[in-house]
């Protein structure tokens, strides 16, 4: 950040404290004269399943979608034929080259005290192990500092990181830097408890990454009840050993797309707000909540209001974004796409939490935006979305809302998320139509508004 | 029932009710009597997770333990071991014989509309198909009736049941009859989905049975979400197609034991309490809950009442029932060794719904017999086991509670026991040791004051 942007941040800050008490006034003002129609936006929104039936048709149908796979580039073909159907306009996929992992077979075997196949995922980005594996001692270590304790024990040793689930925050480091840190010390390989806050016996896959100055070593996650087993046998002073197969590789890059539609603004279409979810997943379960149900329910607003024949001042512009889950090419290619139009970005929407139960949005944006949305907040009352709090929007808009467009993220209960999270229990049935319903209707009343209302959303100074 | 037996019961039930308050205040003299000693019970149980390490390392080490393998067999002799170590007494093994049911390789395949595995078990006792396989489509039905509707279509096809959890009783139907239902309309096989209050994509196996007039057919569970799938995908009015390979096969009946050990009583050792669960599991996961908890908490008693110095009157035994999943051959087979003792035998105490939070028990006895247990529940208080109502008592305690000695079975938080229950993830961690040091406390009180107390429980006639 240079001078310049600090100064003008500051500025913005003291403008925006200053000015909170009017912008929020503003803003009421603004939620009561869209009170009607957003009434209207969220009846016709709950009136059917016709997004939770959607999802369950492209997820049905076409199954996980990992960047470079074949069933993603069907799924997007199919999107785009379906957003045409609709009536969208400027249907259309942008080039997106994206990573190619591919996981190949892969087992981890109890070999003893006593022989017995584990529950396991290996992690995105991983190495291979040679064709017969890797067998090795296990050392099992509840930290990065109990494994700087134990490195001389380390060495030449498989490491199973069994760490349990805090926050997503924290117990990620494991899956992300594990394995450059067990490498460190020696290891020929890396464990971890999968990153999950419920398990029966689904591992949980996820991105992992190597450091150019540290040996790669295979990684890869265990069922958490098979951590645990591990741990207590360990613990119990016996020797366990593991062999670890996997014949994960990384291809060249392949095309993809971020494929988006639109309706167009009535009276500035050139001012866009942008909404969306990432149409990748991981390469197990179906990728339903994660994250085929915020990206059907962002496409499902423009259909709302098409169907109402709501067309608002500015274009609103879904966009399902690619390669969200391991490298996040997509929501980075957008904004290279459209850098000229950055500035007339006005909002940039996503939902990324699982489409459960609404309880608000968070906020990325000077404290004015932040105030201006958390006056549109009563007419979110009848569905239970009123929780607007200053936070990060999501990944795919961080590349918007770094560049200064005002970033919105679906708030939702997320009491069962990381249970189902990269596993093989993502699947359309942990979805429900009422609470997806309910997300859109949350989604449409806020795109709607800042898409129509006669002021822009403050903005902030790029990062 | 005879005319005698009925005038029995009859004279035992006028008796019961003129009897129940007399006796419920007897009860609770005799509760007040014997508080400072249970209170010391409780304390002793409650002080350490012995009874928790004892599970983990029995199932870390012998796995899951079907009727007929080598690791149920093994997990005996180290019982005995164990026992022995122990200083209980008359520690020993009764023989019975058990089925001998082995799944072998097994697999579901969807092969259209895409090509998908399922997640299946197959369901214990099915026959196998043939090598290659049964390819047929998949017809959907709810429920009994709906099979019966759409029977025409059924002929020559796959029968999926999928019908959603209600209760245990009601849904385990389809497990139990849904072959010999499918076969009858001319099934080629029947898939349901796993008899589970919650999913993560982890199969429910559990046992069916067939009928000597009906065609045997094939029988698996899908996972809960692997049967919505084919619901769905059937429903769009799509073809789906499966290919089920199974090689299940029963063998011979196999040699196992019924392990016991015992407390001597000091006055009456011929009068006994026996208390116990059952060592045998379904082949998945450690069969911990169901029912490794049970049998280790049944034993932990007679360790915690000798830690304690205590011998009451009348004998307590513990008896690890073997084979209670696929044929209940351990409690019959008890009952018919001590059958010249079953007069002696003052009460029959089980524990298989897993060691969560204990509530209370059930009672399975006459009405004085249910008050005298009521009268004895402020002994519970300090652990919230104090609900005592009439009731089952166990599989396992059946032969004897239909024979008339009183039976009580532990009652503990269910919530989750569906979830787990015959399945990859009936594992070790899912088990508390707070939660199950509170149910040894909870079944060393009941056991240890019936044991002891003047009079022996009122009896019922056999059934």
């Amino acid at each position: 950040m240079t001078m310049r942007q600090l100064f003008l941040r500051a500025s913005l800050t003291a403008l925006a404290l200053a000015a909170a008490t009017p912008a929020q006034s503003t803003a009421q003002s603004l939620a009561e004269r869209y009170r009607a129609t957003t009434d209207r936006i969220i009846a016709a929104a709950l009136s059917d399943s016709a997004a939770y039936a959607r999802v369950a048709l492209l997820t049905d149908k076409f199954g996980h979608r990992l960047s470079g796979s074949a069933s993603l580039e069907q799924a997007l073909d199919w999107i785009i034929t379906e957003m045409t159907r609709d009536g969208l306009e400027n249907v259309r996929g942008e080039p997106v080259m994206v990573p190619r992992w591919v996981r190949g077979r892969e087992s981890a075997t109890l070999v003893s005290p006593r022989r017995r196949e584990l529950r396991m995922l290996g992690l995105g980005g991983s190495i291979a192990t040679s064709a017969r594996g890797i067998t090795a001692p296990v050392v099992v270590v509840t930290s990065f500092d109990d494994l700087a304790r134990k490195s001389a024990e380390a060495r030449g040793k498989i490491v199973l990181f069994d760490v349990p689930f805090t926050n997503y925050g924290a117990t990620v480091q494991y899956r992300s830097r594990g394995a450059v840190e067990a490498a460190k010390v020696g290891a020929v390989a890396v464990l971890i408890r999968s990153v999950a806050s419920n398990s029966m016996q689904n591992p949980h896959t996820g991105a992992m990454r190597y450091d150019s100055t540290v040996k790669r070593i295979p990684a890869a996650a265990l069922s958490v009840e098979d951590a645990m087993l591990l741990h207590r046998t360990y613990d119990r002073g016996e020797r366990v050993v593991v062999t670890l197969r996997m014949e994960a590789k990384t291809h060249p890059d392949a095309p993809s797309r971020n494929v988006m539609g639109e309706l167009r603004g009535r009276e500035l279409p050139d001012e866009v707000v942008v909404l969306g979810g990432h149409i990748d997943s991981w390469d197990v379960g179906q990728g339903a909540m994660d994250d085929a149900g915020g990206s059907v329910a962002a496409w499902e607003v423009l259909r709302v209001l098409k169907r109402l024949g709501l067309q608002p001042r500015r274009t609103i512009r879904v966009v399902l974004w690619t390669n969200e889950e391991n490298g996040l090419r997509g929501g980075t290619a957008y904004r290279d796409a459209h850098a000229a139009e950055l500035s007339k970005h006005v909002l940039a929407m996503e939902s990324d939490g699982g489409v459960f139960a609404p309880e608000g949005f968070s906020v990325d944006g000077s404290d004015e935006a932040v105030a201006v949305m958390r006056g549109l907040a009563p007419l979110l009352e009848s569905i239970g979305a009123t929780n607007i709090r200053a936070g990060g929007a999501g990944a795919d808009v961080g590349p918007l809302t770094a560049a200064g467009v005002p970033g919105l993220g679906l708030q939702v209960d997320g009491t069962r998320y990381f249970w189902y999270h990269h596993s093989d229990a993502d699947t359309m049935d942990k979805l429900d139509p009422r609470e997806m319903a309910q997300c859109v209707a949350a989604m449409a009343v806020m795109a709607y508004v800042v898409a129509d209302m006669p002021e822009t959303l403050p903005r902030r100074a790029p990062r």
